[in-house]
């Protein structure tokens, strides 16, 4: 519908249009948007865009995005050294630190093992795990990876790239939500949760 | 959730959230995405962006986006100078030329009165449209304004202020849509399209 769009138009809305989960209409939209605001908005926009991309880092110890070369996280004193949690995604962080009851460190993986969308451990952080857990003498790797087929493969292979270390593997306990309601927990879930029960206290 | 993000990963998010329809989970999501990216992405994105906003001009008489002085429609001689669509807003031009049944010129608005949102007749481009239809020897001024209440009282204050000048002015069929099913129709559209009934081809 809009192959009269004005090139400079057509080619913002291109590229909006390549972020995940905007279509073109939404694009268009956006930069309509755009252009009914001050340039400032716009500008201001733009060059964060382009600082984030260029002037980010990752953290050379865990993988994190850090604006230093060890992010705050490895940094810390206030961090036990001696646990580490290993997790598919930079978001899994976040979601993790939200929770406040975790103090160790992270290792982020970049994605999981994934043989149907050809992600080999290649292609993630893995091979400089076991000499970070012996480096740092890690007590405690727990794997913290989504219960999907992708994340027992990477959880399985995190095990066994970790046997000849002395460290002890845990996975997140897996069971009802707070606030699941039985009757529309999978039966996976439910059954496992049942055989996993824990001492009432 | 995420006070724990780096400052420009942080400034990323909030321009981000600032467009219409982009939560901060969305934001972070498409922050997320164009740090695993390739670089150039990114900086494409971000310049887009930059010179949409600075670079674009408005034709200074419809006030259709426009890279030129004036919009490529004003400028075409294949266009007929005396029929004038009046618009509301830039995306309903698109939708307009999508349809290839219209050879007019256009005039954009920039929005509708409206009390309740505090715009007046002065927000709009509304005060150079008696000159326009003179100048121009427009013939027909067709007020292609939304159903709404908004829409029809910018309608109204368009046929005051056009009304010394010598052309007629017409409004779009209101009706029931292609591929309509009767029963689920508003009763105001199908009463006033059985009132208005045209006669069968």
């Amino acid at each position: 519908m809009d192959s009269a769009l004005p090139p400079l138009l057509e080619k913002a809305v291109e590229e909006l249009h390549r972020l995940p989960g905007i279509g073109r209409k939404t694009a268009l939209r956006l930069a309509l948007f755009l252009l009914g605001q001050d340039e400032e908005l716009a500008t201001r926009l733009g060059e964060s865009l382009i600082h984030l991309r260029q002037d980010i880092r990752f953290c050379r110890h865990c993988h994190n995005i850090s604006e230093t070369e060890v992010c705050p996280v490895c940094a810390s004193p206030q961090r036990n050294p001696h646990l580490l949690c290993v997790v598919s995604d930079i978001r899994d962080i976040l979601a993790i630190e939200a929770t406040q009851v975790y103090n160790g460190r992270y290792h982020v993986l970049g994605g999981l093992i994934s043989p149907m969308d050809g992600i080999s451990p290649s292609h993630l952080h893995l091979a400089d795990l076991p000499e970070r857990v012996t480096t740092e003498a890690v007590e405690e790797v727990i794997l913290a990876l989504p219960a999907t087929p992708d994340g027992d493969t990477t959880a399985f292979y995190i095990s066994r790239l970790l046997q000849d270390s002395d460290v002890s593997i845990s996975t997140l306990a897996k069971g009802i939500a707070v606030g699941d309601d039985l009757e529309y927990i999978d039966e996976l879930t439910l059954g496992r949760s049942i055989q996993q029960r824990t001492p009432f206290k």
